[in-house]
């Protein structure tokens, strides 16, 4: 008998497709498995005690309010606090609590932005590649992309001045360490980007969650700073405090913000209260910029690491991106091999996972490049596990063109 | 000139009208008034040691887990405590693990399934009236309403048959202590609700978040447990831990949770690690059980302190329904009064809120009936705004009649 849920789909679930990539990186996630396939930052340097510390003051002293219900925008004082820190470093182009609004995570602000403004067959202006979390959570209101090609510094201004000609119904950027592969928009190149969609009043989608996790300087002024009324800035503290928080924000015009909080209400009422309340504890108690410190100096080993053992291990003719922060690095492979079926084999064999990089090219394309993320292993361990998939690849490599 | 964002809104956008009651009711929020209006527990009988000793345990002992991302269901030794629970209490209608996912409250629940259920134009049938939170998550989906009528016991299963005859995409409702009527379904009424559900095949969304908070005994059998075929139950601890956790969960078959758990990959990865980390610590503890019986005590008191100040002070042949747990007593006035122009006055001047009735009603209706939610003061707090509330309609009432 056919089931009435699976008859009654609406037509955006019929188009969700699970990913098959997905299920095997369910596998990746062994304690056996060397996995450079997720974006998981490295546990061992979580804040741990400063959470504790945070979460146990927190409930002692404010738990009724810690606890309860609370408004739909965010606990206020976090919205100040988050705006006062903007404002610090960009005094151009300031802002207050009413341009903030909390989120559960900044995968909720790809939801609610697309919510919002997509309406099915949309146009969206995205990097290709980019992230996939984001190009899911657009499809999944039925919008088509327009991909725009990338040279090492981030997009390209003239393909995205093309583009944005077409009047997308917003353009979607990742400047900073972008996810997948690792690039950075230059101060010149971010006011080329911000020109273009000036000049074309198309809005802005600036996603920023690795910014903070930079190795030797921060990169260029926010797009944001560059294009305010245009703008809408997703942060997060996955990478900064902890990802099991669940907590990120978006930053723009009041009246978008405002917007976005109307959806946000019938989405999950509100993040939640104590998550809020630890993390504002959290930054009061002026812990989070030592644990940066060490955050920066440990990433950037990792990705040394990573580096030299591509350079190493990794067929002749692979290029790599060279990343000056963020988590991942970014692999093109010689030759026609398609990398996504040799994962089952490697993972098995190798036991070493990776992400094959075709899924982040909205409209295909990539079959030869892989994203790697270096934040979560160790460097020995980084380093065994490259030369474990270089060595995998090779062969593989091998047996193509023999 | 017009703002690009604005311009550029979706469809569903368009169509979702921002809430004057939700603005009337932020004044509500003031200290200075007595409000009945929202739907917010008691926060002086929040567990609250209970959770700061589990928030400073999971963080001791599981730091690294409990800060970092997370499987999307949910962390799978909640999935499998609350499907013991499930068991432990419904053994005829027996789940697993599989069968539930956790949710960033009960309200993304009601998002998800909209999401993956949804087309535009599409008819759900609910009680009239119902829950306002729903209806506004369904109808950002551009949802229809098959509103049914209801008696003392529930929705009316004769026009429930005619309802899900018509074949809507499926029916919401909530049999326990109704938002916002406080209305319980005998078990009868249970039985032939299920029975129409299964005879036109149609899936049942049953909506439970006050079931635990039982004046003197447990409602009837869930719906889920008479039809488990066809019904996703959705379930919370907003009213028995604390809604600042937002956490809830869903449950229903195996196929169907999987479909949600695609879509919720799209809107926030996971629900937060940590909540879900401190709400299975507090059961394991057997912390539950003993606050339950607590509020069941102080929930019932203040529901028979509204009970008797409205037999006293509200208008002859005013209405209202006698629940037997819950949050809620829902309010008929007489006459043709119109109780939502009287709000703001009412505020102002005897500082009590409520919420009228009407944006219940999913397809108009209500004007004189009237939302009070008894949980969130002290009996003598809810005799004395009761007292003022019921005088302030007297004169409203006077004043038109005369």
């Amino acid at each position: 008998m056919p089931d009435p849920f699976n008859q009654r789909l609406s037509r955006r679930a019929k188009g969700a497709t699970s990913s098959a990539i997905r299920e095997i990186l369910k596998v990746a996630n062994r304690p056996d498995i060397i996995s450079f396939a997720g974006g998981l930052p490295a546990p061992e340097y979580f804040p741990i005690e400063a959470m504790r510390a945070a979460a146990d003051r927190v409930l002692s002293t404010n738990g009724r309010a810690v606890l309860q219900y609370a408004a739909t925008e965010g606990v206020p004082e976090l919205r100040e606090f988050i705006a006062a820190q903007i404002n610090a470093s960009e005094p151009h182009a300031p802002v207050t609590a009413d341009n903030v609004m909390l989120t559960t995570g900044s995968q909720q602000s790809l939801d609610l932005v697309a919510k919002v403004l997509i309406d099915s067959g949309d146009r969206i202006a995205v990097e290709n590649p980019s992230y996939l979390g984001a190009l899911q959570a657009f499809r999944l209101f039925e919008a088509t992309y327009d991909a725009v090609q990338m040279d090492d510094e981030g997009v390209d201004p003239d393909a995205l001045r093309s583009a944005l000609a077409r009047q997308p119904k917003f353009g979607y950027l990742l400047p900073t360490f972008q996810n997948p592969t690792g690039k950075t928009m230059s101060a010149g190149r971010r006011a080329a980007v911000a020109e273009a969609f000036t000049e074309n009043e198309v809005p802005l989608l600036e996603d920023d969650p690795y910014g903070a996790i930079y190795f030797d300087r921060p990169a260029g002024p926010s797009l944001r700073s560059l294009a305010p009324h245009l703008t809408l800035g997703l942060g997060t503290f996955s990478k900064t405090l902890a990802p099991g928080l669940r907590l990120g924000w978006v930053v723009g015009p009041a009246s978008w913000v405002a917007r976005l909080a109307q959806v946000k209400q019938s989405a999950d009422l509100h993040t939640s209260t104590l998550s809020q309340h630890i993390a504002l504890d959290v930054l009061r108690s002026g812990a989070l910029e030592p644990h940066l410190d060490v955050l920066r100096a440990v990433y950037q080993e990792r990705c040394q690491a990573m580096l030299d053992a591509l350079a190493e291990h990794f067929p002749a003719g692979s290029r790599w991106t060279v990343p000056t922060g963020g988590m991942f690095v970014w692999v093109e492979l010689p030759g026609g091999v398609d990398v996504a079926p040799l994962l089952p084999q490697i993972v098995a064999e190798e036991k070493v996972a990776y992400v094959p990089g075709a899924p982040f090219h909205p409209n295909g394309g990539g079959l030869n490049t892989m994203r790697l993320n270096f934040t979560h292993s160790p460097a020995e361990v980084v380093r065994d596990g490259v030369a474990r998939l270089g060595k995998a690849l090779s062969r593989a490599l091998e047996a193509t063109t023999a």
